[in-house]
């Protein structure tokens, strides 16, 4: 057994009562070690999920961090194998998640409307515009249609995917301007308020840089804004880059893709400008917004601080947090019980909210 | 640079197509292997919660695991040693706070009446009844005040501080009778829904407990309570105690005191039992939750688990997760911005929430 003396300096309490009476100690510590340690699978989380957790792979942190094209050659090779392997199966998704879809360009854009077959009459008049994630480079064309789908299948609603430019040809704000030229088209038919926008990790920044973007132009806000472990910040300052790094099994470390694609993103421009890293904009006036993240998630941070920001801003925020989820997981697991609530909940999230 | 293949495999995008055309992978790594690190300070947090958290030592995680008493005189010993500097400070923190704070019996039970200098004329009639923290062991008598005259402080309103029995004199279900016995004695002067119950870790965990009995008792339920980082769960369930070990800054590890002292309050009943471990009860018509945690919280687990089953039962539950936290961090770094918002937000909450 440890002294006292030690045992109490690990309570809250104890702690409390030092700082009162001798003051917070002198930094010293800018980094904590952390040994190594096993990890079991999530015991809480459902089968399918902690199934699905355990057939993942060991982190490779050091060879995740070697990742980075150098050259547009490289970067677009890297997007063709990847995106191409994505759209292969989009034909059997469509009819397994029972939706429909279709290309078309409007005002020089590339989007897909995807119908479920059956839509909800509460949702007749309303439409999900949709932007998809992938890092700002991958996830174009039928490969970013997979979340879009689901939203379509489960809230049974009408999704614009919109298939916005991406770099190395067109780094931002070729993106923001893609989804402002989409919003403002469907605006032409029909009101703010029927009209939600979202996505997940770079689609859940995107999304945020839009609504700084949508009141730097002056138009009305949608009527509600999904934010799925968005890509917020997309400097390294969030904490759970660090702590989840090699627990997160999709994202697994911030020094490769994340890092490369956030320089070729950025194009030159600050990675702190609010429409490149929108946690650092003005969170005044945003339309309700529905966030969620899990446990293990290298984004846990980016979603906390931006329902932070949110929520002292006097916005309606809803936080949501799986136990053992990574980085997007319900796109990982989408059969999983917990996929299955994010998107319940994220359709009674609309419901309340759209008009 | 790492092979294509090797790089789309880590891709939510990739991996969902994978998912879709060759099935989940078998189940094979029960346990991930996460190597060492050095984690630096979260660059996120405000200034004065980084610098509180640079002046905690780095984690002791086999000496806080070694922790643990055996015997009834240790755990005394232990406890005297732990509330008795607590107790130090309690008359100069309660004039720091602008409070009074009164002991008096009341059937039985052991409470202080808290005051705060101002009460929110909104608040008049409202009464907060506060459960302290400290595993069950600690925090008995004035130890146990300082979070409720942060409440009473920070919300202006009043506040009755439960001093419930603790082991190793009184194991489960003593704690839980107490905060009935006082529940139905406030209950004789005020409705129920003028009645806010709450309080941090084991606290927060009574609190949720003590709705199931309200339940069972077929007692009307308070107007709102405040789950801070409740301990939930006293089995080792959660993936947060292990993913956050050694970064929590205050619980370190949960093989130690948090073992030691969940074995003891439950006195020979299963863990798992609903009114020890509450996240195994029925969350069906619970009163409006505010539930508060942080990215490095060992309990972020806990409560965000309590948060999926309030939801997935209908409730209102309102879940906040601040970047950089430890356990409790807002009692630890109390001056901090953080620790404010943590209490404004409570303020918020109970008074939409409170009649």
């Amino acid at each position: 057994m440890r002294s006292f003396l030690a045992l109490t300096s690990s309570t809250a309490i104890a702690l409390l009562v030092a700082f009162y009476t001798i003051g917070p100690t002198s930094a010293q510590n800018s980094e904590r070690s952390i040994p190594a340690r096993m990890i079991p699978a999530p015991a809480a989380a459902s089968a399918e999920l902690r199934e699905s957790i355990m057939g993942s792979p060991d982190p490779d942190i050091a060879g995740n961090n070697a990742f980075g094209p150098t050259t547009d050659q490289e970067w677009k090779a890297f997007v063709t194998q990847s995106d191409g392997a994505a759209s292969q199966a989009v034909d059997a998704m469509a009819q397994a998640f029972g939706v429909t879809f279709a290309h078309h360009v409007v005002d020089g854009v590339n989007i897909y409307q995807v119908s479920p077959n059956e839509v909800n009459p509460d949702h007749e008049e309303h439409r999900f515009l949709f932007v998809h994630g992938g890092a700002y480079v991958i996830g174009g064309g039928e490969a970013g249609l997979l979340e879009a789908f689901l939203i379509a299948s489960r809230a049974k609603i009408r999704v614009i995917s919109i298939d916005y430019r991406m770099p190395p040809d067109h780094p931002f704000p070729a993106a923001v301007d893609d989804v402002i030229t989409i919003y403002r088209h469907v605006l032409q038919n029909r009101p703010a308020k029927a009209i939600a926008l979202g996505g997940t990790s770079a689609g859940g920044g995107l999304t945020l840089a839009s609504i700084h973007r949508i009141h730097e132009l002056g138009l009305e806000t949608p009527g509600a804004i999904y934010a799925g472990t968005p890509w917020a910040d997309l400097t390294k300052a969030s904490d759970s880059l660090h702590t989840n790094q090699g627990l997160d099994r999709i994202l697994v470390s911030s020094d490769g893709l994340l890092k490369s694609a956030a320089a070729l993103y950025a194009g030159g421009e600050e990675l702190t400008h609010h429409l490149i890293s929108p946690v650092y904009g003005d969170f005044n006036d945003f339309p309700p917004t529905y966030l969620v993240t899990g446990t293990r998630d290298m984004l846990l941070s980016d979603t906390v601080r931006v329902h932070r920001k949110l929520r002292a801003n006097g916005n309606i925020a809803d936080l949501n947090v799986y136990e053992g989820f990574s980085h997007a997981d319900y796109l990982l697991a989408p059969t999983s019980p917990e996929s299955q609530e994010v998107y319940a909940e994220l359709d009674k999230f609309l419901l309340t909210h759209l008009d």
